[in-house]
């Protein structure tokens, strides 16, 4: 069972948290350290920290916990002797399987696959995903443009020195304010902060402008399809501009919702025009759904929204998944052995602790309570705002995947997320502005109307 | 305790094999799948597969498990239930780490740091350790150059567009034959075969030649020091050109033994050398020991044998550790927050995993059983050349990591480890036409000779 409520009892971080940070610090440079856990003491939607102090998580490991702390199912999952061999002998999976691989894939990631999407390659991080996720694009791309033959002879040469021909001069468009991780290929679609890429040498790819809409969507539907129609001609005059340059765009790659970068919604007609045009120009459409899926907007997929009648060729996820991969169409398989491989190519266990979050998902009908949790926070946020319209603007979001803006900038966001620190409420930032709700599944509406009154008690005082 | 021997029952892939290859084939591209195996069955050094056939296993997942199959000491860690939450909640490890984590790594990390490396960051894999090793050598270097100072507002707004002088044109020396990763960032350093690069954008890059050796090597003294001065030579001439090119070289990244790209050594003086290179002309020396590391060559990492007075500046890992990371001296820590950083930064059951192996190692004194078993397999593998002149040559290698090439090509080297495996070794094969030796740390004497007479059997068959 869970605590009844947050509750704090030191300064945050608190001595003991001190303490192990210094010992921290002497090995690893620690910027980013908050306070130190005490992960076997916490449990459901509550976080324990070393000082005893007792938060209501809704940020939940920067949204990586699909069913908060020391879940049953999957304690009983990890305790099963037979599945101690998985953790022990991790395998290098593209070569020696396990033997319930196939079925472990079938019965997790296959039972959620996109419509559409019939192949899964598994990966280990978001990082991992997007890489392998491009190269299977270019990939597609080049062989595609080879008519179905194998790479040429100075092709093979050439890729070895880096150059072309067969170290191809291709793109990949992406947005301002996207978030696609931050591995070298992965830091080159990636867009929202600049401390994440200052001083890296990157690729000289299209980034189009993403809609920045006003919220709420439905009293600015004239001005926010505008907007959109902006963005959408920019990416049209994008492709043109680069495949002219002999530099074509390969493939487009979005979140459908900007998450790290600000909670930045679009429509649906977006999206689905955004379809239409990768498919015009010849392009992959690539939805990277490492933040926003596993039923945080109340479908498992944010991209089901959409209802598209031509899928997205690529869906990656990680997070709440607990190992990475990507969703494929049959095109997008690779042609021979060793083009999309490394030595792990995920973990097993990681598999099976998706399975067992698949199944707890369907049995205790966990999307139908993110829409009702849901609807009480972001109900509570527009009443926040409106009662503290000189704090907060642009309550906004799907399920519980939900952000809020200071209207007193990175300032303000960051004094309000420290101060609800203080009530027990452990929550984050996004963009330059933004509060960003990413509690776990089981996350109730009455954890919600706690959130709303600890955060009505910060702007009270703020006031 | 281990089976007495390999015992094989039907053809490899067996019939079960290839009823689950067919069911993965439907969801996943299969190419590198050998057999599937049965994890729980394998024991130490020896891997059983779907079928019931016994399998002596010099690869051991390719070089990634430390202790064979289930090694009691990682099963006795798993076990114990206090460490069950480290599992089950996986955390952000930058923002919230568990309770023991700075001892943790202390004991595990910390305990076999190379000589002069203070500092520690945990990674997940190979690649994204190398990946971040990367960033962390571009961040110091535009440091340098600046002085110190932060960047510039130019500098933050241009890296947004991934344009200069944000996202400076940087560039990274690395070597022919190397292999640092899959992710579009360690590609533009791996040059061992064209399947993994061709079709992948690139950066335009310098890449030396590595020193192509004449084994045995105390026997072409004065050949190979020439072949390693015409490399050391092109080094300074590709650091001449970059740099007064405006593409600065910020680090060169180098494997203490080229695995991948076919097992090939140079000397602990090229080494020293080329460390006093890089120290010359102001850039970083990054050691990549993700296959070199943990014991497999007689000491904990392959560079200790270089005998370094100036320690590398960078070292990554990952494989054997089983997480990854990179040990780094005080000056390459990160300058500010969230410079380096992801989602999982590693994860603190593969650090406690880590530690089992590092007390393990030390208690059962495998380093010396290392030397003891590679030599009787160094000696075996030398006396196999001997014998059939006109199959084998090349036997090289230190402790167990050990390799030796078959003068037919890559089908006669495809084919005496396809025969290997029908006689019970599970081998592998690098570079053009190598095999190679991957041996667990547990891996004996008597197991060296079962491999040697196997091998003489395959020989034989073949003359
Ligand atoms: S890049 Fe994904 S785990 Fe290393």
């Amino acid at each position: 069972d869970e605590f009844d409520g947050p509750c704090i009892k030191t300064d945050i971080p608190g001595p003991k948290s001190k303490e192990l940070l210094r010992e921290l610090n002497a090995l690893s440079a620690t910027h980013e350290v908050q306070f130190f856990c005490n992960y076997e003491e916490s449990k459901g939607n509550y976080l324990v920290d070393v000082d005893g102090n007792i938060f209501l998580d809704i940020y939940m490991q920067i949204s990586s916990l699909p069913l908060g702390y020391n879940h049953p199912a999957l304690l009983k999952m990890l305790n099963d002797p037979a599945n101690m061999s998985t953790l022990v002998n991790r395998p290098a999976l593209g070569n020696l399987p396990p033997a319930d691989f196939p079925q472990r894939v079938q019965n997790s990631l296959m039972a959620v696959a996109p419509k559409g999407l019939t192949n899964v390659k598994t990966m280990a991080c978001g990082s991992c995903s997007n890489e392998n996720a491009f190269k299977a694009i270019f990939m597609w791309y080049m062989t595609k443009q080879r008519g179905g033959a194998p790479p040429s002879p100075e092709e093979l040469e050439s890729c070895m020195y880096n150059k072309s021909p067969g170290a191809p001069d291709l793109t990949l468009m992406s947005f301002t304010g996207a978030f696609h991780g931050r591995t070298i290929g992965c830091l080159a679609t990636t867009h929202s902060k600049a401390i994440h890429k200052v001083d890296i040498p990157s690729l000289d790819w299209p980034m189009a402008p993403f809609p920045q809409l006003k919220y709420p969507l439905e009293e600015h539907e004239a001005e926010n399809r505008a907007e959109e129609r902006r963005c959408l001609d920019q990416v049209h005059a994008l492709f043109r501009e680069y495949n002219s340059a002999g530099r074509p765009v390969c493939g487009v790659v979005v979140e459908p919702i900007q998450a790290e970068g600000g909670d930045n919604h679009a429509s649906p007609a977006f999206f689905r025009e955004l379809r239409a045009i990768t498919r015009e120009y010849g392009a992959a459409f690539l939805v990277d759904e490492v933040q926003t899926g596993v039923g945080v907007t109340g479908s498992w997929w944010a991209h089901d929204l959409w209802q598209l009648d031509d899928p997205p060729d690529i869906v990656t996820f990680a997070k709440k998944m607990l190992g990475g991969g990507y969703f494929h169409t049959e095109e997008f398989r690779a042609n021979s052995g060793y083009r999309i491989f490394n030595t792990w190519l995920g973990e097993p266990s990681k598999v099976a602790m998706c399975e067992a979050v698949v199944k707890t998902v369907q049995e205790e009908n966990l999307l139908e309570n993110v829409r009702q949790a849901g609807s009480v926070l972001l109900d509570g946020l527009k009443d926040l705002q409106m009662k503290y319209p000189t704090q907060l603007e642009n309550a906004r979001g799907l399920g519980t995947f939900l952000a809020i803006d200071c209207m007193g900038g990175e300032t303000h966001r960051n004094k309000i997320v420290a101060d609800l620190k203080m009530k027990g409420i452990q929550s984050g930032g996004c963009g330059e502005r933004s509060i960003r709700c990413r509690p776990a599944l089981i996350f109730q509406p009455h954890h919600a109307e706690m959130v709303v009154n600890a955060m009505d008690e910060v702007l009270a005082e703020n006031a």
